[in-house]
């Protein structure tokens, strides 16, 4: 075997760090009951009509759906998200959206436009394992400032921008999933939502709004995203993988029109454009108001699958001392806590093998500590699966920290 | 507007240059002959097949189809295109090969894992514009070695690359396209190929065959691809953009298997993985042996334009001195030579406002210079219009040259 090692950039080096290890591969293992990918539930994937659009869209025009389209993304879909967003509060232009080959993507376009290796970037503690990796393929330093039940404390997080900005350190952005958050489920108050902007504000930075599971609400009142308090320092990240299907691999970036003229031009060097097929599809999907009337079917699966969940552990777990788990008002995760003796990564081994998978909370921490925790996705698993699940797990963590105690 | 051009990337920075600024929009301009972009002919997309495979893998294969995949991408995929390329003459296994969102993002990924800023690459003088682009976003400096008929000159390459050497510069590839070259549409002799492996090996040295249109061939023998000459330095990008069609944006990249496991790392951090909807439709597609036929219909379609033009430009331009061009074998393009005092760049303003385009030399050189040469696409106007084209385009030249001399 030819070795290439010589030849790699600093970005395949940095690769190398077990922080980029690809995840345990647990699709041959048939009866694991798996809690750990965020993945939207196939069963209720509204297969027939996407499948009477792809028809339709091919065999009408063909052109649109088979040939190059624009860097942008279609016009006809940019159109159809307007008014989707607009719904939802956010008035923008069309120019002032992009469409990404899935919110990764747009993930990785902001990482390049804004990131030089060393510089800052702000994150919640605990955050989206995805955002993590690019951010430090990119070679940023993570920040990660702690939260509470109202989500990130803006008080700390101007602290430390203060003491970075007193260290002449170049910061570049704050990332924040503000809506059922990653991983702990924990929506981002209105105060601090406002708080955040003027903070953004006062520093000059970009604020980066991260929001897939924005629509799957379950109880209580959204509140306005960044992006409709602040259209002019906000770029919103958002999908259609876990409002619709992740099969697509589309999503978009919406924010001030100078920036996504930028995206633009970087996404024409990446992929030229994003599937037009796929476009076509969720163009005619959204045009037909078909989203909205899967929300609801989707909402009120997950609501159930969400409210079981927390009785299973309820009834397992409850009045156990250092346990505790917030309840998410939507989203698709629940973020239990253990005690600190416990470690979740260690104890991973022993639940894989009696066939349940989780997250642990390294994985979900720039610092890759915060060990005493898991994240357990409740939209994938059917409810009897939830049950059996939390059943099995719930003995393996009453027997792990009875183990540690004596 | 809130500015936020302290915050850009040194990669941001790069974008700034004219040498991304964006195609102009000829969209709008309906009565336009377009020789332009290198655009498969829409009439031919096999859409009743298409349309009749989605249904039925969206159908037979929900979960497949819109629940997230591996980032390596399906294996059966994978497994349709190892005998595709077998019948090619190439053996290699399903972990030799990545599917890619797109032959560009293949482009973009292999030049993230090796170029670092000021890094030499080496292309053909005159090449792929998206490649000249992509190496410059990551600064590296690209050296075009001048080619002859049998396409790029090896002996100056080596003596090029020795001068590299000499200086101690970091070299990183040689990024070839060895059939029916874009813009030339000149085929690399087997000599060359064998002796660019050699001069590949003496350096070690990654070679990178962008071969998107190998398939296309109207005359003559086909030559062995690099990668069936040496699969443990070669690395190949393959699309399905120009045998089939652009709209699904799928392609795979072949290579050592170290090197496709550190693709696929990337991958991941890229867009998770190609859209599993667009993999499962292509991988029927192969599966059934669609594409050769298709292929075939392609071929026979293709032959016809090129002698067309060919024959067009013969009756117009034929004993003009100065002016020269050469019979592809296969491929998509004629590329068009005239006299050096003619720049192309210029008259192309005279040629859109009489509602013909094509692309000029400069876009294809990484020196941005050889201004007297253009690209002609003729896969994608209809016949009528090719000779309608060529006809107004030639009196466009000849008045030119007229004008020039006198």
């Amino acid at each position: 075997m030819t070795n290439f090692d010589h030849l790699f950039s600093s970005y395949a080096i940095r690769l190398n760090s077990p922080t980029f290890n690809r995840p345990v591969d647990l699709s041959n293992k048939l009866k694991i009951i798996s809690f750990a990918g965020g993945l939207p539930d196939p069963s209720v994937f509204p297969v027939n009509e996407i499948a009477e659009i792809s028809q339709l869209v091919l065999q009408t025009n063909k052109t649109k759906s088979l040939q190059y389209s624009q860097s942008e993304g279609a016009l006809s879909l940019r159109e159809n998200l307007q008014v989707f967003m607009k719904e939802d509060g956010v008035s923008i232009n069309a120019d002032q959206l992009m469409i990404t080959t899935s919110s990764k993507q747009g993930l990785d376009i902001l990482s390049r436009l804004f990131i030089n290796p060393n510089d800052i970037v702000f994150t919640e503690k605990t955050t989206y394992t995805g955002a993590i990796q690019v951010f430090k393929s990119y070679a940023a330093e993570i920040c990660g400032v702690p939260m509470d039940g109202d989500g990130i404390d803006t008080e700390q997080l101007e602290r430390m921008i203060k003491k970075y900005v007193q260290q002449r350190r170049s910061i570049k952005f704050i990332y924040i999933i503000p809506d059922f958050q990653n991983p702990t489920g924990i929506t981002l108050s209105l105060e601090r939502r406002k708080r955040i902007i003027q903070i953004a504000e006062r520093y000059n930075l970009i604020l980066i709004e991260d929001s897939p599971y924005r629509q799957l609400r379950y109880e209580g009142v959204s509140q306005p995203s960044l992006i409709e308090l602040d259209s002019d320092r906000v770029i919103s990240i958002n999908s259609f993988s876990k409002i619709l299907a992740p099969g697509f691999r589309i999503g978009w970036i919406a924010g001030p029109k100078h920036l996504i003229k930028k995206a633009i031009l970087a996404k024409r060097l990446i992929d030229i454009c994003a599937p037009p097929l796929n476009q076509c599809i969720l163009s005619e999907f959204l045009k037909r108001g078909s989203l909205q009337s899967h929300l609801k079917k989707l909402i009120s699966g997950y609501k159930i699958k969400r409210d079981l969940m927390l009785e299973c552990l309820a009834k397992d777990l409850r009045c156990i001392e250092g346990v505790n788990w917030a309840r998410p008002h939507g989203g698709m995760y629940i973020w239990l806590v253990l005690p600190n003796f416990i470690s979740c990564k260690h104890m991973l081994q022993e639940a894989t093998q009696q066939g349940i998978s989780y997250i642990p909370g390294n994985k979900f921490d720039p610092k890759e500590t915060s060990f005493n925790a898991m994240r357990l996705c409740f939209s994938m698993q059917q409810t009897d699966q939830i049950v059996e699940g939390i059943t099995i797990l719930s003995k393996i963590i009453k027997s792990n920290i009875v183990r540690n105690v004596i």
